[in-house]
């Protein structure tokens, strides 16, 4: 399983795995894999730089890259004081009264509240960008498209390559025009941001409409789907869905026993594509909270970034709650796979193995 | 391009072609596929007869399946002056409002109205069945599941295999345990009646609950999307949008330029999946039409059959409108892919070659 994306990014298996756990990230790089540590859960920035002094100390000299949360377009921003002025009542009762309602405990004194919200800020993903560009990174991944062109001249600089997820050719075509090294071709099956478009169709799109290797994500999740990806045309495959399902990440999310017990019960048709997360479409895991939203009396989810400041103490809430049925998490249609919580180095040699068996069976189709 | 369904069903390629033309179905079955006539448009048993003659004298002998569209719980059933009491006059107003707001003119005086309702009904699919069997079909697909299982016994007493849509593995465990011979595994790109579960996902899930052979229907359109099909498993695929843009469709339906004008400029992002349509979710060309249904003001679709009853006279209108922004047309995600349009022998000799060179670039990969 090997293809140019091999060389250029000095990895063994086109397979790059997006994860906001260190721990997976690197077990995925050691694996022989590209991990890709998502950048968005470190409001300050040198809280990222202890994390990737780690990477750089456990990957064993492996690659591996980071993903940020940066809009192409640079939003006005003020103080978190600022923006919470502009959410409405209405939201804030619903969401007081939607926690109530489901039962979800008050925070424990001894859990500090994570903001949450701040990484979804410009000034905040620049920064990451800044400290990530210290550390020997092989890829900075953007999840809303391509980011500023000086961003991408800055890592251009430093010699790493920028990737960036699109959901339509056009957006793809339109990020390659603004540097971007590597499209992320991001299937409507995905989890997190995701458009309307399903893999089969979108990846041949893309592939088409730009030079640059495209990498396949949404519904990627075993050798065969891998091998799908690339008779498609891809060059690589991104998956994120699967890697929650591991034991390295209950070694950086401890308190993650919950939402893995709610993945290994899911099917796949147990997803939901809503707006309540960050404002934008995003496929989250089905549970009583997203399902709260939509309700007839739920109102309408705020736009980017507000919705995510409404609702992140509720999601510190829902995370402490321990308890499968109010876990709020992105996931992708994928997670009906998930049988059992795994090693990451398991999922690679399943994922290489399955690889090959598809693409012997492909063998005995030949005229 | 040869799987164990090319042995099965006598044909050269597994590629099936679901049409409601038979100048299409007879072209895709002489290039060497195994063209599938829709019934549905039929409401005269008798008529059906007539052009399955034609099919039989116009396929060279080549193998030739029907489409039906038949739920496995046996409905009630009334007069079709029972039934469109049932019909709310709210929806009955909105659907005369929107058609006068689109400037749609009343049906021309020498068009004959057709009802467009009576296949949708258990009986008339059923008479559909009686007369296919006296013909050398040789499969019966249901797009709407299993048939009932003494349907399935009527067709395999005559020889001929049953195949039925599934969206999600379940349904497709259930309509193989009632006998259903082959799985057509209907991503939600797909066109027409469709779940949400896309096909890189759904295509393995159902491959892996199913001993039956499964076709891949859903975003295929292309050599290398039937490449993939066969990674993830399916025995051939099964294909719809794409014929709608065929030189042969015209033959059997003159009146469809406008149709076609539409496919060609649209993109995948140009269909949206409504209950508009049937009453039950379906892919759907987005149109002027799609939309007015998505206005604020706009009532809710109706179940099953009563949505179809209520937008028929509607259906006859906008088609004799001969406005590309104006059409009803159940179409998949794929017609992105269409630019032209071209004879039935062309696509699938680009089909065949595309397969080759998708195999030929896995065979790079190859470590």
């Amino acid at each position: 399983m090997r293809t140019e994306l091999c060389e250029t990014l000095g990895i063994e298996y086109p397979i790059v795995g997006f994860t906001p756990s260190e721990h997976v990230a690197a077990a995925i790089s050691k694996a022989g894999g590209l991990g890709v540590l998502g950048c968005v859960r470190f409001n300050d920035a040198e809280e990222l730089d202890a994390v990737l002094d780690w990477m750089d100390a456990n990957t064993g000299g492996r690659p591996y890259g980071v993903d940020i949360v940066m809009p192409a377009k640079i939003p006005t921003e003020g103080t978190q004081v600022d923006i919470e002025k502009l959410i409405p009542e209405e939201h804030k009762a619903f969401v007081e009264r939607t926690l109530r309602d489901l039962g979800v405990p008050e925070l424990p004194q001894n859990v500090e509240e994570r903001a949450g919200v701040l990484g979804w800020l410009h000034s905040v993903a620049r920064s990451h960008v800044e400290v990530a560009l210290k550390h020997p990174i092989k890829l900075i991944a953007n999840a809303l498209g391509s980011p500023p062109v000086d961003v991408i001249e800055q890592a251009h600089s430093h010699g790493v390559p920028v990737a960036a997820l699109a959901g339509k050719a056009e957006h793809a075509a339109r990020h390659v025009a603004n540097g971007v090294d590597f499209i992320v071709a991001q299937g409507h099956e995905a989890g997190g941001h995701t458009g309307e478009i399903g893999s089969m169709v979108l990846l041949p799109e893309i592939v088409d409409a730009v030079e640059a290797p495209v990498l396949a994500a949404g519904g990627i999740g075993s050798g065969r789907q891998a091998a799908a990806a690339l008779a498609l045309g891809a060059s690589g495959v991104w998956m994120g869905s699967t890697w929650l399902a591991t034991q390295e990440y209950l070694e950086t999310m401890p308190s993650s026993a919950a939402m893995q017990s709610a993945l290994v019960d899911a099917t796949s048709s147990d997803t939901v594509r809503t707006r309540i997360y960050t404002g934008k479409p995003a496929r989250l895991l089905k549970t009583k909270w997203t399902a709260a939203w939509e309700a007839e009396d739920a109102p309408k989810p705020l736009p980017m970034p507000l919705q995510n400041i409404l609702v992140s103490h509720a999601h510190n809430r829902l995370h402490e709650a321990n308890d499968p049925q109010l876990v709020s998490m992105p996931a992708g249609q994928i997670i009906g796979r998930i049988k059992e919580i795994r090693p990451v180095a398991d999922i690679m040699t399943e994922l290489v193995e399955g690889y090959e068996q598809a693409l012997a069976r492909l063998d005995k189709t030949r005229g």
